[in-house]
């Protein structure tokens, strides 16, 4: 992804490998400030992902995978460490999808870095299938970060965007600002700006304003787990904006990854869903909001129904709901995903 | 309403009139602090509802007629000053209803008076009516702050459930934090706190979820201006919940007085909508949150259609959106109203 670095447009990653080293770019100070993070050990792994250091699906599955390597090359207890990385957060697939090919893989740091190599190529195809669906002056909403950070480079969601703003398509992208921890506003505005594609961030509670006044043409989001009917897991809010698209006749798709397809999973119903600390509600840069003695629930993911789903964007293609058997025969097919 | 203050319990009111002056709860330091903004002409009229130190479409109109009472007492041209108020806010019909009501009654003190007595006591009436609908361990979701902050005592959506805890029902009360100005975290969970009834502020996009997991029994909200068809304005975000409300099979209330029914609307499409600064989306308190650089669009209130509405809660009785010609007709027989 490009970044603005004191003037300087650099291209770097949200995670990566070096000295032994899992690198992480701190997406808890962006957009304030670009901050690396090292993880020495699997402590630090775990501490990575649960406290958000590192999010979004694909995101976490490649930083599981290059900790596994680093924790293997450092001679820790394998059995510990992977025990301790998955609990770490519990709804992202992509979390086990990559703790499993490490596995397979007798945890090698070549392995870890095919993975990587993997899901940042299948990002770009994902990108170049989701750029079909974008006519230039299309005005696209988006949810939470599903971009460059939420993977390892390009995006899920922002691949198309991003594709599509380089073939030269006039887009415009409604950020919202997904509350609570505003990774819209935080991040996505911040990727989107760095990549010089126009948007507006709005309060989450806009969306359904915009979409009645038929000011938003599409709408795409990421996923952090697929069940194999169709219903997917993704940032809490997530259902609100797929039911108000559906009503106001707006498609509405999900990009991820074969990753993220969790096959094992009948419906939706069977996601475990992470219920987060209830300060990222009452708080926002360390200022409460509310009256002290106020509590919160603080459900970080929802679960939309197939239904409202138009389709999902992968890299083996386009699928409706109802199509997702023949990506589940791809993906049985494909030795990676395997 | 009840308010704690260094210890003691106290009942005070969001608007009142005294030493000629207007004297309003400055809603923008609550739960910080209760401090008293008081108004000693028009400009600081005009002020004092542009900038939401008094919000909520009644306690608008009551700020209106005090201050034009006042404004006529201090011998200030009335032509000038009607026409200032009426630019302060575009949505809240309530404003314009009680400039009218001041102009016919010659902007009497006794008038103002009689107009805030009128507004407090129906809304009173308004939750009796409300509070037929709520069964003890109901679970409801409100949006916004409808509460006596916006009135002047009681509230509209919060009087049902002040009077149903009064009488002694368990009720939990979901509370939407509503951004970007945050009104049900700041406003509407102090009132509830100060009353003693239980509940949880939730970020806007996990209402949604609640309703899903059938968390909620029912919905009330306030509004700033309805249609004759019964399309409503109030805060945004409102007509996503209703949405979700009916795909959910959850009844969504409207609680509201007379003066906010503006029959020379036909439908909603008339209503206008006040767009507010894009800071507001883009900081919380003083605190910015996404990138130096980025905008915000901010439309300060939605228009949800008649077809979401379960019916209005008002002080003549519970009307569903097709019985609204009933309601005209009381309000026209209504001599305050006319």
């Amino acid at each position: 992804m490009k970044v603005n670095i004191n003037g300087e447009t650099k291209t770097i990653l949200a995670v990566w490998y070096e000295d032994n080293q899992v690198k992480l770019i701190d997406q808890r100070k962006i957009p304030e400030k670009i901050e690396i993070y090292s993880a020495k050990n699997s402590d630090d792994i775990y501490y990575a992902i649960k406290n958000m250091v590192v999010r979004g699906a694909p995101a976490i599955g490649v930083t599981a995978a290059y900790g596994l390597a680093m924790c293997s090359k450092n001679k820790e207890d394998m059995d510990e460490a992977v025990k301790k990385i998955s609990s770490s957060r519990p709804t992202a697939f992509d979390l086990f999808k990559a703790i499993k090919y490490m596995q397979e893989n007798k945890f090698l740091e070549s392995s870890a870095r095919r993975y990587a190599l993997e899901i940042t190529e299948r990002s770009k195809k994902m990108g170049e299938y989701g750029n079909e669906l974008i006519k230039s002056n299309d005005k696209i909403l988006t949810h939470c970060n599903a971009g460059a950070l939420a993977v390892v480079d390009w995006g899920t969601a922002l691949a198309p965007m991003r594709i599509a703003h380089n073939e030269g398509k006039k887009i415009f992208v409604y950020v919202d600002e997904t509350r609570p921890r505003l990774q819209g506003a935080k991040l996505t505005a911040w990727e989107l700006q760095q990549e010089g594609i126009d948007y507006s961030i709005i309060a989450d509670n806009a969306a359904g304003y915009f979409m009645k006044k038929k000011d938003i043409d599409l709408a795409i989001v990421g996923a952090d787990r697929i069940a194999s009917n169709g219903d997917f897991a993704n940032k809490i809010g997530t259902y609100e904006k797929a039911v108000l698209a559906k009503v106001n006749n707006i498609p509405f798709y999900v990009a991820a990854p074969g990753s993220t397809f969790d096959f094992s999973l009948k419906s939706g119903d069977e996601i475990p869903i992470e219920e987060r600390d209830e300060e990222e509600v009452l708080s926002v840069n360390n200022k409460r909001l509310g009256p002290e003695g106020s509590h919160a629930k603080n459900p970080a993911f929802d679960v939309t129904p197939k239904e409202y789903v138009t389709a999902f964007i992968t890299e083996y293609g386009i699928f409706k709901p109802s199509e997702l058997n023949n990506l589940h025969k791809m993906i049985q097919n494909d030795l990676f995903m395997r």
